[in-house]
C-alpha cells in the first residue's frame, strides 16, 4: 500500500505491526482466519475507497451545504454515491459476522479503515458512523424483533441512524430533557418533544431512519435515572419488514455550521400531531446506560475522526513546507542564495514536529484504545478485566486530549502555509473548520474532563490508574535499559509520579467533601495524564525504534531517526507541562472556583 | 457612555483613566485643547457608528463576500454607506491637524476609536485603516506635490490606499520580491510585476486607490537593499488633482479567505500592457525603511484588531454564559433543583477567566504600545528616547502575543457556547475566522518573534530589554508594598529574571557564532516575555484595584475584586509557564534545529 495525502504508509505499519503488534490478536478465535494479509487488504480497499470516492467531494460538500427544499433535505449526489460505493464494499458491515455477511474484522482495523474515510470526508463519513453505532446498540439491547426490523437493514446499508439526545434547552444536561413516552395499549409509545443538534437527522440516503430518542415514561424517577431509549422510525415499519406510513417526526429546522457541512445537523420534533410511535428497547428507564454503550464507542471514534483531520492538515503542511521555498536562515543574508525550502526553517519545524508529535502521538492512543475494545474476547480473565479498566480510563482522554491537541494542530498547519492557508483554494482551513466541533460533541472536553477525574480515575479505588501506571513503569523500565532513552525514562517515571499523587490529593479532598474545588482544575488533569499517556506512548515508540535502528534499512533509519527526534521533541517541550498541571490539581488552586460572576 | 456587545465601558475607562493616565497627554501642546471629555466623546462618537453602522452588516458581509463582476469588485451597498458616515463624521481625520480638519487626537485615542470598528466589523474597517496608514506613510516621506495629489484626497475621504509587498513567489521574504520599475525621462517609473494578498486591491468605494508597491529598480544593490517604494494610482492624476485615464494595474483574481470576508483581497498585476506610470516616494532604495514605517504601525494595530476580536467574542460569551442554564454542580445531583447559569460551572469560569485575563492585558499592553506612540512629543529627551525603545520592544509583542492569545481566547468563546458556538447563527465562530489572519499577516508571528529576540531585544546592547526590566522592578516594588499583593510581586520579580537571564544566553550563543540555534526557540522567547509584560500589566492593573478598594462603591467594589482575581488567576495558571519557556530558550534545546527534514 502506499502513502496519500491521506496517510503516511509507513507510520500506520509501524502503528499497527511494531507498536500495537496487532496481528496477535488472529489468536481469538473470532479472528481465527484473519492475519496481517487480511487487515492490510482491508485498509487498502478503503483507502482506494476514501480517495476515489470520498477525498474528491470533500471541498464540494463544504462549498454547498445541505439546503431544506420543501420540507426535505437536499444533499450533493456525491454523497449518496459513494455511501453506495461503502456499502457495497461491505464497510458497513466491517465488524458484523460472517455469517451476515460481515468483515468479522477485529474493531481496531474497523477503526483503522474508518480513519481513511474520516481523513478523507468527515462530514459524508458521518452517515454510515452514526448507522453502525445504532446498529450495535440494536445488537446488544433490543429484542429479536426490533434487530430483524431496524437493526439488519442498517447492516444491509438500506436504513441509516441517528442518536436524539440533547433538546434545545439542555445541551450537555440530560438530567433535563423533556421529550415524553406515552404508553398505548399495544405496547409501544407516543413520543412527544424536541430534539436538537441530529447529525444525519433527515436525508434520502437510505429507505428509513432509525432514530434512537431519549425519552422519559411519566411517572418515571426524575432525572437521568429516569430516562429511556426508543426507537423511533422516520418511516413506519410492518411486521414484514415493509415500509409503512411517515411517522410524526418533522424537520423543523436545520443548523448551519462552521464546518462539517456535508453532514446534515437537524433540528427535529417529534408528535407535533400527537401519533409518533416509539418502541421501547430493553427495560424502561435504562436508556442512558444503553446510550453509554453507543456514546463511549462513539468518543473512540471522535477522538480517532479529530486525529484523522489532525493527520490530514499535518501531512499537507508537510509536503507544503518541503516544497515552498522561502527566506533564508537568520545568518544567511546573501540575497543571491536561492530561498530555502520552509522546512529547514527551525519555527516551521518546530510547528510540524508539535503536529508529528500530538498527532502520531494521539493516533497511538486512539488504536491502542481500540485494540483494548477487541481484548475483551481474550480469554484470559485478566487480560478481560485490565482492558476493561484501561478502556474505561483513556476513552475521556482520546476523546477530549486526542480533540484538543489535533485542532491545536490544524491551527499550525495554516500558520505553516501563511496567507495560502488561510484561503479556502487550500484544504487546511476546512481540516481546522470540520475539526472544530470535535472538542464539543459526544460530551464536551470539559465534561470527559470531570468523567475523567471525577469518576474514572476514582473508580475502584483507583484500580484503573494504578494499572495505567504501573504499564508504564513496565515502559519506563524497559526504555531505560538503552542508554540513550535512559533519561526519558527517568523523566516519564517522574511524570507518572505527579499523576498519581495529584490523583490521590483529589481524591482525598473529595472525600473530605471538598467535591467542587476538588474538581475544580479537571481540565489540568486532563493535560496532565494526558501528557503523561502520550508521553508513555512516545517512549514505546523511542524503544522500538532505538531497538530497530542497528539493522534498518536506510529509508526505516531516517523513519526511526524521526521517531527518536519527536520523542525528545515532546519530552523537551510538552511533557514538562505536567509539573504545572499536577502542582494545580494536587493544590487545588481556587482562583477559578472562588471566582464570583459579579465580578466578570 | 454606556457598554454594549462591543465594549465594557467600565473596564475601558479604567484602561485609559487609571492605568495609563492618557489625561496628561494634554500637557502635550499638540494636545491642550483635549482632556478627558474630548477623548470620551470620540470615543463615544466612534463606538455609535460602530453599532449603528458597521455592527449590524458583520455577519452578511461574511456570508455575501467580494465577487468579481466584468473584472470588476461588487461589494455588498453597506460597506460604502457606512464608510460614507464614518469619513463625514471625520474619523478619517482623527490624528489630522486642526488646521487640516482634523481631530488632532492623540495615536492613543485614535486606536481606542479604531477599536469600537474593529470590534463590529474588521472587514469594513480595513479599508479606512489602510487607507490612513498609506496618507501617514506619505505625511512622512513623500514630495509636497504627491502629498497634494495624493494625500490629501484619501484624508478627506476621497481615496484609498494599499500596500503592496508580497509576491506569489515571496510572501515574508521581501528580498526576493521580483517587480520592476523602469525610470522614464520624465522622472515617472514604469512599474511591472504581480502582487499577492493585497487588501483592498480593487472596488470602487472612492475616487481612486493610491497603490504603494515595493519594487526593485534595475541596477540597483540586490536584496532588499534594493527595494525602492512607488505611488501607483489606479488612476493617473493630472498636475491640477483631476482623475486621468487608467493606470495599466489589473485585478488578475480575488482570494476567497476563511474569515474577513468583507475586505477584498487581491491578486494584482501591474504593467501587463507594459504602461503603469509609477512615482518614487523619497529616495531609491531606501523603500524598506520608509514601509516600516507604515508596517510599524499597522502591527500596533492588527495586534490590537486582533484584541478587539478576542474581546467581542469573550463579552458575547459572558453574556451567554451568565444567561444560559445548564447542569448542576458534580455533589448537587438531584433533578428537582433548577439547572445553573453556565458561569457557575468552575470550568467555564476557568475559560472566562483565561479569556479576560489575555483580552484585558492584550488590550492594556496595547494601549500602552499606543500611548508610546505619542510620547515621542514630550519635551523630555529621556521621555522620548524611552519611549521610542520601548516601542521598538513591545510592537512585535503586541502583534504576535496578542493576536495568538485572542485567537485562544476565540476558541474558549467557541467552546463556551458548545454547538450553538459552532453554529454561523452566532457570532463567536465568525469572531474566530475572522481573526485567523491576525497571526499571519503584517509579518508572521514566527518572524515577530525572530524580530524581537534577534534585533529588538539584543538592540543597543540590550538597552531596551533593560529599560523594560527597569520599568517592572519598578511595579512590583509598589506592589510589594501592599500585603495583599507581595507574593504576586515577587513571583513576577523572578519571571523577569528569567526573561533578562535567557536574554543573555542567547546574546552570548549569537555572540560565539551559534545564530541559527540561539534563535531556534525565538517562539518560546515571545511567550516568555510576553508573559513577563502581560504579567506585568496585569500586576499594575491590581495595585491601582487594590488601592481603590477601599473607597470603593459596591459596583467597583465587584469590579475591582475581579481585576484582582483575574491577576491572581494569570499568575496561577498562565505566568508559571515562562519557567519552561525561559529553559528552553536559555538551554538552546536543539531538537527542531537537529530535526532533519528526511526524518520527518
Amino acid at each position: 500500500m502506499s502513502s496519500s495525502p491521506l496517510i503516511d504508509r509507513r507510520h500506520l505499519d509501524f502503528m499497527l505491526y511494531e507498536l500495537l503488534e496487532v496481528e496477535r490478536l488472529a489468536r481469538y478465535p473470532r479472528f481465527a482466519e484473519h492475519g496481517r494479509e487480511t487487515f492490510d487488504a482491508a485498509i487498502e480497499l478503503a483507502h482506494q475507497l476514501a480517495v476515489s470516492k470520498f477525498l474528491p467531494h470533500n471541498r464540494k460538500s463544504d462549498l454547498n451545504e445541505p439546503r431544506m427544499v420543501d420540507g426535505r433535505v437536499e444533499l450533493i449526489p456525491e454523497i449518496g454515491e459513494s455511501l453506495r460505493a461503502f456499502n457495497e464494499a461491505g464497510f458497513m458491515a466491517v465488524l458484523a459476522d460472517f455469517e451476515d455477511g460481515g468483515m468479522q474484522l477485529p474493531f481496531v482495523i474497523g477503526a483503522v479503515c474508518d480513519c481513511m474515510f474520516s481523513a478523507a470526508n468527515p462530514s459524508t463519513v458521518a452517515y454510515p458512523a452514526l448507522a453502525r453505532g445504532v446498529a450495535n446498540l440494536l445488537e446488544a439491547y433490543a429484542s429479536d424483533e426490533q434487530k430483524r426490523l431496524y437493526m439488519k437493514p442498517i447492516v444491509d446499508g438500506r436504513y441509516y441512524g441517528t442518536m436524539c439526545l440533547s433538546e434545545p434547552q439542555a445541551g450537555s444536561s440530560l438530567a433535563d430533557i423533556k421529550t415524553q413516552a406515552e404508553p398505548q395499549a399495544d405496547g409501544s409509545y407516543r413520543i412527544s418533544g424536541a430534539k436538537m443538534w441530529i447529525s444525519a437527522g433527515d436525508h434520502e440516503l437510505g429507505e428509513n431512519i432509525v432514530h434512537l430518542v431519549l425519552a422519559k415514561i411519566p411517572g418515571g424517577p426524575p432525572g437521568v435515572r429516569g430516562i429511556s431509549l426508543f426507537i423511533v422510525p422516520r418511516w413506519r415499519v410492518g411486521d414484514d419488514g415493509a415500509r409503512g406510513p411517515r411517522n410524526d417526526v418533522s424537520l423543523a429546522g436545520l443548523n448551519h455550521k462552521m464546518g462539517q457541512r456535508g453532514s446534515v445537523n437537524t433540528f427535529l420534533k417529534f408528535g407535533e400531531s400527537g401519533d409518533c410511535h416509539g418502541y421501547l428497547v430493553g427495560q424502561p428507564h435504562q436508556g442512558l446506560t444503553y446510550m453509554f454503550h453507543m456514546m463511549n464507542e462513539e468518543r473512540i471514534g471522535v477522538g480517532l475522526g479529530a486525529v484523522q483531520q489532525g493527520s490530514a492538515a499535518y501531512l499537507y503542511s508537510l509536503q507544503y513546507a518541503r516544497e515552498r521555498r522561502q527566506g533564508r536562515h537568520p545568518d544567511q543574508k546573501d540575497p543571491a542564495s536561492p530561498p530555502l525550502p520552509l522546512i529547514e526553517h527551525a519555527d516551521v519545524r518546530r510547528m510540524l514536529l508539535l503536529q508529528k508529535c500530538w498527532v502520531e502521538g494521539a493516533q497511538a492512543l486512539g488504536f491502542y484504545t481500540a485494540l483494548l475494545v477487541d481484548q475483551a474476547l481474550d480469554p484470559d480473565d485478566t487480560v478481560r478485566g485490565e482492558s476493561a479498566l484501561l478502556l474505561d480510563l483513556l476513552t475521556p482522554i482520546i476523546k477530549a486530549w486526542g480533540s484538543d491537541y489535533s485542532l491545536k494542530a490544524n491551527e499550525l498547519a495554516i500558520q505553516i502555509l501563511g496567507g495560502y492557508g488561510y484561503t479556502r483554494e487550500y484544504p487546511v482551513e476546512q481540516c481546522y473548520r470540520d475539526n472544530r466541533i470535535n472538542p464539543i460533541h459526544e460530551g464536551t472536553n470539559g465534561i470527559q474532563a470531570l468523567d475523567l477525574l471525577g469518576r474514572k480515575a476514582m473508580m475502584q479505588n483507583g484500580a484503573a490508574l494504578k494499572l495505567l501506571l504501573r504499564e508504564i513503569g513496565a515502559s519506563c523500565a524497559q526504555a531505560a535499559a538503552l542508554p540513550e532513552l535512559q533519561a526519558l525514562a527517568a523523566q516519564l517515571g517522574a511524570a507518572a509520579k505527579l499523576a498519581g499523587a495529584a490523583t490521590a490529593a483529589v481524591g482525598q479532598r473529595m472525600a473530605a467533601g471538598e467535591v467542587r474545588l476538588g474538581l475544580a482544575n479537571a481540565g489540568h488533569y486532563m493535560t496532565l495524564l494526558g501528557h503523561v499517556v502520550i508521553g508513555w506512548l512516545w517512549l514505546r515508540q523511542a524503544t522500538i525504534a532505538q531497538n530497530a535502528l542497528a539493522t534498518a534499512s536506510e529509508a526505516d533509519t531516517a523513519f526511526y531517526q524521526g521517531k527518536l527526534q519527536a520523542c525528545r521533541f515532546f519530552f523537551a517541550h510538552e511533557l514538562p507541562q505536567v509539573e504545572l498541571a499536577a502542582k494545580l490539581v494536587s493544590e487545588a488552586e481556587p482562583s477559578a472556583h472562588a471566582m464570583r460572576a459579579e465580578w466578570f
